[in-house]
């Protein structure tokens, strides 16, 4: 497991991640947390459906992007920010399900970037998984203006 | 511009449109549709942020990959219905603004794949707009089952 | 392991990769083949090289490319061929050794996409391998004219 | 057009170009250079084919690749090199042509990342052009080292 640059590392990501207004708009929520790793769980709901009654491919790169971020943010150092620079998908196959879950892990931490891989799991109503999305982003560290 | 295959094009996004349950949340509207085109634009609301009160980067996908379905959906056969195979997205900027755009257009039209990039621009209080971000993904025709 | 569709995948695979000028031009081999499985190896080689003396992205690329369109190749039709239609590599360290090797696996096997991961690692001349890129792509099985 | 941070930016792309051996094997040179803007051209030429006798798509990403990085080059600050830290390519059509042109275009100029497209062309012998492929890549800044 990867050394964190910062001892509030967990603190610090559950406390940006109550404040993305998005995330509890989705109904989404952190599930586990560890040095370079991040689980974002998230219950269907039919307000988050495209035009086939699947989970809309925004939604499921939404969470994507949070676990896949926060993932990388428990690695950055004291006194950053974490941006997300770019992020590709793949979405392997329709997402339906009763829940889903990003799980993020960091492939290569650097002192400015952060290389990002995710799965995104759907959970059926039998319990059985199965993978729904692919995910590959780069996270920036960005500093944060010092306060006054 | 591309000629539509299917002259019930225009009436067909919108249908579809209508059924993502996800847009309406977003408060998302079609703004413009034209054959391989198609503009999308989201007010800016609360609701949708990440934790430095930027839209969250799942919204600006969220909108880019819409826009860019139904951009492609414009020119695919009747029968069809269009799904998102795999997507990669810039964020060149951090989204802040009254209302932001998604504008999409087609790259490449085959019978399967389509090819589609996608600008989104946020307007600011003054009615400057800047891009916030670049698209580009692929999105297929599938055949949808013919009716009993 | 997934049950190829064309009895002759071994032999077919190994027939294209003799047709493509390229790999022999750059000194790439096939060094395992499985179904759903490619791995190709490139001794280092002084012609390969970008400015700062490491291996060009383009040629990390290319061998990740071939890798991964051969892993899919194995698991499609026959009477198909194979294209590639889009990846994104991350190159996630310089490129140096004393060779280089593209391992890729299929993630997902459609009848007309395949979705292919690729790891390139690098390995040094005392023997220790790293990985220097990360790779995902679309790999699109085209139907081969039949003979007249 | 944009304005260079380092008045020798013309002169060190080309002493960088001249460095790169793999772009001196491929045949590919320097067809036009501006701040932000690099194109570069490629012969076609027996030794750089996949198996149905098209460019192998890793020769039309490194030519990408190569006029994105010094695309981004041009504007880089003195006392840095620009490396590739990733891209996606989308491979439109059958790279067939007596030449092909990789013309880059910076989209966002940062002081650590430059983000880039490049549209491929292929020239026919008639000398009417097509765009076979479409890339989008992030180039990252590094310093290098003062000299003793």
């Amino acid at each position: 497991m990867p050394e964190p640059r910062d001892p509030d590392w967990n603190a610090k990501v559950r406390r940006s991640f109550a404040a993305q207004s998005f995330m509890a708009i989705l109904g989404a929520r952190i599930e586990s947390l560890m040095p370079g790793i991040c689980a974002i769980v998230l219950p269907w709901n039919s307000s988050l459906l495209q035009q086939n009654g699947f989970l809309h491919a925004g939604v499921t790169a939404s969470i994507a992007d949070s676990a896949a971020g926060y993932a990388a943010y428990t690695l950055m150092s004291p006194g950053t920010e974490v941006l997300t620079t770019e992020f590709k998908i793949h979405l392997l196959a329709p997402a339906r399900g009763v829940s889903f879950r990003a799980q993020a892990a960091v492939e290569r931490s650097g002192r400015t970037l952060t290389i990002v891989t995710c799965d995104v799991l759907a959970m059926a109503d039998d319990g059985t998984e199965s993978k729904i999305a692919l995910f590959v982003g780069t996270m920036m560290a960005v500093k944060v203006p010092a306060p006054p």
